[in-house]
């Protein structure tokens, strides 16, 4: 029998991208979408491109049984999260999307966020949800907060080597190229087509981009010290889709060791030969990511690049992957249909 | 046991196509995948985007052994397509995917492409692929022809209302907006980003674009007259999709009404309400259509847009289509994965 | 002695694009610009993109000392035109660029706006800025009322073969093409980079786009009965340019030589050589016009294709065109920059 | 009287963005285009944007009579420019925008392009193009090696803070993000729309980029030691822009300072206001660069973020720039037309 799903908050970007990915999922079935300014709508009218499927209308959160649910995707916008999954029934699984408890102190988070956590005891149970450094712990996890997508790309390319050693904590600089699918469905004026095709530019500068909160986290865990890297993205004319550039000391051809002894062993991240680079055009639409190491004239000096689409593993085909394993499913059920060229 | 396919000419974007909608289908298995020019490379150094999967090297036609083929998708360049198709063994099964078997008549071949056609017995044969109106013939067919994408978007807005005789027959226009993988992977001046992006234009103008042989074979098939539509596409800066755009005379109300009837029990074929207009954003990179019917302010005038894919829809996945039934799977194998959006 | 130029409304795209054409214009200075919600701040931080010019500070409208401007281009949201137009000084020259003022008819009017004219005495007084055909009562105008960018373009493309009757008035098809910035800078969804790129829709479909009052109107005076086109747009994934398709019943060739005559001696518009069409890379960032005319394999049938940059000669290149007659320079003063390619 | 300019190499994108720029130069006249795979053609039918000049067609050079000629702009491929300059009369005062003669040492340009320089001693006699930093030697030189646009870009970013040294020399790195006209017209997979839109990717990665053996000649004499920097450009989906984002060791305030005070007196060079970043979309279509410098959490470190347009200030426009001050023009001139924006 399939497990039955609710998908809170299923007019925005992430929730549409479960939904497409569900769509093809042989053990889950789709009982609840949540909608709250839309709620009463047909899906297909919020969005046509799903038009095809049998799906329930958008609803209000208080109108879905939860008993009848084995799982929810909470995806929200970040800070209703919280308040939400409080009241939520305590013994329903739950995979969030939303920045809301992807940090663990609460100090940090209110560093980050700018006021206190709604559900700090919640907070502190949630599990990390980067699949591959966190299987076990969201094997058996009641709520997995699901990662940053620009933290997802950064630490695929960083953590092995932070937890190695094999590069110099103390100089680590993450230049990342981001899609503006990332920014959600909002209405501002930079993410107008006018405004955002056919240019780019730096935003969140000088160590101010939340998902900052999440590699001092992490990466200072994987280290057993604390890192602090310097990381400020770029907006690019497209949709989706992330190119990571770690600009890193330490030899380059060890550095493509330890990521390929990391990875050998995962269906979705695949480390190109040495000297090779990813293109964000080669996971549009997949949970794939892509790694490339290079080294440098300058001796000692490397670069690793990585890609990912932000909507799928850097968000919501993350989030299925980490539902598949609290379901008892083969992770990559539903997740291995190729990118989508050109 | 799955059935063993071949795809000739698998370093286009067609041939990609074909392979990245294959990758889920329970029932194909990928044996040969060749390429004349870079024959001996892997799949991977030419398509990168397909690396996760493992895929036999790209090889020379007559390096394959077809004896052991149930299927083969011939994705060449038209006028090749012809030449090898001759040279096939006679009991293979084919889906091509070319122009060179589309027409049925060699004097029409010879009218839109310029020369006489290399195996004329072979195009008498072969059966016109627009699944939707040739499924039964499809089913036993030895040799598929796939349609071209513009001509399959223009005859699923136009094929039953021409049949029903609910339009005026001598007065069709049809407008139409193309992405530009249509074209391929043709290295051409106006092709490249600088040149594409950013701006639009009229191409193949006055009745000289070749997709008008098969209109004209098929819409006069279907009414049982001749019929001669006005056609010119326009290209687009967008990679995948076509809009066709109908300027019809007729009554609104009884157009949807005969397209609704016509399509009320196909899995890809999607009439919106009426007066709703269809996006090619809601197609992109699935196997569906969506089309929109509105009449206007003048009275006996209406509307019909189509929009689909040209690659899923209006190429690779139709060749899919015709392929699942000739081989005895459920027409919709391996297609119903939604579109991406955004 | 320069003229003094004011510009109400000078935070959205067609007041940037204002200044952009100034910024190079021997005669005029710019000695107020206007923005309501922006009042206070300087322009180039709300466009940085003028950051190197001296400006005046935006200011709130009833801060500007008319007394001293010798002429106001009014860029101001449909409907808030005419009640500020009606208040400003009656002897002040203005160049509206809001729809507010290109009906003739209060009638009219209504019933394309829903509402009715709050300044209808001044609305009778305003002479239509479609430079070529208005030009001797521009010159001497008190208000000129700016084009709708998609009516000029339809125009430019019909308004001489529909006065020298060889066309069939009662069937002309203009299937339009146009890039978003014409939509301006509002917050609307299917105007974010995420919707609208990689794809195209129809939108204001059967004869309800508020621009078909100007078809209405004007192609009817100059055909001296009652014209009622067939009009749709399309919404591209770029952000200048309009491409208008015109398809017609009458000669091409006749057409062709129409349209030579009438334009040979303007500026800006650009008849090219018969069975060759224009596209919108050529014009973007300029006030130019091209127009290609085509004939069909079906006799009788004809394809006309115009194209503008519509915030240039679609609008605000336009309003300087007029400003110049009004002012007494060369009409193309400042206007004669080609376009910008790629 | 105006000067008499030839440009060799018209039917790029580079020649075609000099011609825009002249159209509006009061003291330059175009009197030769060279192209030589399309000479005898209008430049009309190559650069139909361009249509409304009066222009000379398309000649070979060895058919211009340069006795005529004041000046001439080189926009030749790299390689061919050495060549033809070397045959050129000794007294004829050039503008090369090719890479020929951006290297002074004969070691370094065979070390960085691969093979002997063909005209060595012409080589050490150009100037290098950087207008702001050389603006004495060009206005007397004889040749003018334009710039490569990436190290324009970069060299705008570091050259005063290297001069200054207020930052560590040991450890600059320039990520680079470009529009794709940089590549000019060439014919390759990669610089297709289907294959470039919509996504990001590194290339010449490693401290493999030609552009380097600039930055090491240039930033090596303005340090006075030698400096190597890591320096990896991205190729972005949009067609004209540099962003170059340095990643530096250094006080985020005084470099500011530094870089302000540097450029306080340039036409063209605008220092935004501490902390706040440039966009390539408020530079395109000008010869403007807009500079941005912001602090980082992390103490001691600075980001400089700079934007050009590689077709403007980044090629044709910096050889106008070099052009005026050759003729005796103010530099400015023909040159301050603002950005196209949107």
């Amino acid at each position: 029998m399939k497990k039955k799903i609710a998908i809170l908050g299923a007019s925005g970007y992430t929730g549409a991208e479960l939904i497409r990915l569900l769509a093809t999922h042989p053990g889950f079935e789709i009982t609840a979408l949540t909608g709250e300014r839309k709620a009463g709508q047909p899906l297909a009218s919020v969005f046509p491109f799903l038009r095809h499927m049998a799906l329930p209308d958008l609803t209000r959160i208080e109108e879905v049984d939860f008993g009848d649910i084995d799982l929810a995707f909470c995806a929200l916008p970040h800070a209703t999260s919280q308040a939400v999954i409080r009241d939520l029934p305590r013994d329903l699984r739950i995979v969030d999307l939303s920045a809301d408890f992807r940090l663990r102190d609460p100090a940090d988070y209110q560093k980050w966020y700018g006021k206190p956590h709604a559900a700090p005891d919640i907070q502190r149970e949630a599990v990390y949800g980067l699949t591959e450094f966190y299987r076990d712990a969201i094997r058996s996890a009641r709520l997995v907060a699901g990662t940053g997508c620009n933290a997802a790309t950064g630490q695929y390319a960083l953590r092995p080597l932070v937890a190695a050693g094999v590069i110099d904590l103390d100089d680590i600089i993450l230049d990342l190229k981001c899609g503006v699918s990332g920014a959600g469905r909002a209405l501002k004026e930079n993410l107008l087509h006018a405004e955002l095709s056919e240019g780019t530019q730096p935003y969140a500068v000088g160590g101010t981009h939340r998902h900052l909160g999440e590699f001092d986290q992490e990466l200072s865990l994987a280290a057993g010290r604390e890192v602090r890297i310097l990381f400020t993205p770029h907006l690019l004319p497209m949709n989706r889709g992330i190119l990571a550039t770690a600009w890193l000391k330490g030899d380059a051809q060890r550095i493509h060791a330890v990521l390929s002894d990391a990875y050998c062993a995962e269906s979705f991240l695949q480390v190109l030969p040495f000297g090779t680079v990813p293109s964000t055009h080669d996971v549009r639409g997949s949970n794939f990511v892509h790694i490339g190491v290079v080294g440098d004239r300058v001796p000692g000096r490397a670069m690793v690049a990585a890609v990912l689409d932000n909507l799928t593993k850097g968000s919501s085909g993350q989030a299925l992957q980490n539902a598949n394993l609290m379901m008892g499913f083969d992770e990559t059920t539903g997740l291995m249909a190729p990118p989508v060229f050109p």
